[in-house]
């Protein structure tokens, strides 16, 4: 029973918006691992040693988390693997609520943000992985949350399903008045996943002492030149000064040191019903490169995952 | 003997560069304090209460510091007013070194900044009142410092005088290669007093983790409208993201906090030789609105002041 190996490669550096013509669906056959190595199977994108280990740390059938890249098969020492337990929860909540966005979301928020009871909590792509996440945390933490998404459908999620206190559609033409009337006491939180024009309607919200953790900038990832001018660095640098706001860029590696609070805190609060979350599923390794560029464009509701196997 | 009050008023609101035009100078007959007021005479643009004192707060001769305005005579009831010890150090440090200045350059250094042993610190208008305090602290800390000043005259005093590690003259026109080549090992801290073109050419050597109080915007505190594009918040907020700056707008009331840890630390400093500073002093109140236009226009050396009195 020869079984077959599947990977996605990246056949061009995308130039703009990536396109189909960028990746490649490649076949091998499936590698055998040497002394010390395991093999691995993926199942979420996520991954199960699966069939054979050939190291004392796994055993075949062991549910795994890891980095192997986009392939059905990989063969791994051992090293950066974090063995999952599926009775504890669904193995796909290590890469969304219980992994790497909800650690984000977490030590971002919690870490650079400092949300205080009362204050006001923005954050964009409100109904995504990370954002969903934020504003329930900030809630925890008796502040107002105010979401950010694209259209009608994922704002109504954001306030009904997650608790929001508001959402606002950043696709409708008078977005800036709509959110400034979302925020009436202004802005002390920004949790920054975007970028571009929803920026640019927060600036003049801030409050005094205002934070804005900077995760990401998903509206410019594409970009492939500077947009028009004028030049508005030097007004956003009177807003930081005369507004004393503080910027800062991070990646959830910068906050290693948290993830026992991490994962103490966000099981407690899964198992209390306080946080709620939502996965959006494409089906089968080849579907990945069309759901990655769907993610780009906002397309995807919820924590975009590929199921493999 | 009848006295006369003067002051300077501002007889418009400057649009770009301050004008003359914009000030008046104003004559009054000097007032006489009532119950519980005292009256101040200004020495420095500090204040002195002089001749006559109607508060048991302080006796007639105290020398204190204060807001009073640009003018040589204010009422005041007390409130608000530091009285200082000109036996400790001249009158005129409370304005400088040992003043909002230094205080400035202690606190934005220290609790932003955070400088480490042998990091690379550097800092704009480094001749100036702020600038010249923050790289000789930090040199005390054991980082490096490198200052950016306007001119080879400036540029020597920093790096002979103030014992900078290095100074960069920002008129040159290989500025940018000239900054790369004074950080070898890229930059850790940069303490913002100018904006503009300075800060394009800090930010691609900015390192991880690099922190930037922001303190100043000299460069573009006249400007009448935005820089003519490209649009560059995309570029800075990427570098932000990647390198994980933290961007910090502040003000000394801020750290009011810290005002005690200043002014023990920055006394032994001065007593023990390891701070040095430098005074630029106009002779005369009607001088002042000339030497605030000069002041804009880096053509003071060392911190501005007006001997009123």
């Amino acid at each position: 029973m020869a079984e077959t190996a599947r990977r996605i490669v990246l056949a061009s550096r995308p130039v703009g918006e990536p396109k189909p013509e960028d990746f490649r669906l490649e076949e091998t056959a499936v590698p055998t691992p040497g002394p010390g190595e395991v093999l691995l199977r993926t199942r979420f994108l996520s991954l199960d040693p699966y069939m054979r280990a050939n190291t004392d740390r796994y055993a075949v059938g062991d549910v795994v988390l890891g980095h192997p890249g986009w392939q059905t098969h990989a063969i791994s020492n051992g090293n950066g693997l974090r063995k999952l337990d599926p009775k504890l929860a669904p193995i796909s909540t290590a890469l969304g609520v219980l992994g790497m966005p909800g650690m984000t979301a977490y030590a971002g928020l919690l870490e650079i943000g400092k949300p205080q009871p009362n204050e006001t909590v923005v954050v964009s792509a409100a109904s995504g992985a990370v954002g969903s996440i934020v504003g329930q945390i900030a809630r925890i933490k008796g502040a107002r949350a105010v979401g950010i998404a694209g259209g009608d459908k994922k704002c109504r999620y954001v306030k009904e399903e997650l608790g929001f206190d508001d959402c606002v559609d950043h696709r409708a033409h008078d977005f800036p008045d709509r959110l400034k009337a979302a925020c009436p006491k202004g802005i002390d939180v920004y949790f920054e996943n975007v970028g571009g024009p929803v920026f640019e309607a927060v600036l003049p919200l801030f409050n005094y002492f205002a934070r804005m953790p900077l995760c990401g900038l998903i509206a410019q990832y594409n970009a492939t030149a500077l947009p028009e001018g004028p030049n508005r660095v030097p007004q956003l640098m009177r807003n930081i000064l005369t507004k004393r706001l503080t910027i800062r860029g991070f990646i959830v590696l910068d906050f290693a040191a948290k993830q026992a609070d991490f994962l103490r805190d966000m099981s407690t609060w899964l198992r209390e019903g306080k946080i709620k979350y939502r996965e959006d599923i494409a089906e089968g390794i080849e579907n990945a490169p069309r759901a990655f560029m769907g993610l780009l464009r906002g397309e995807n509701f919820g924590k975009q995952l590929v199921r493999v196997s």
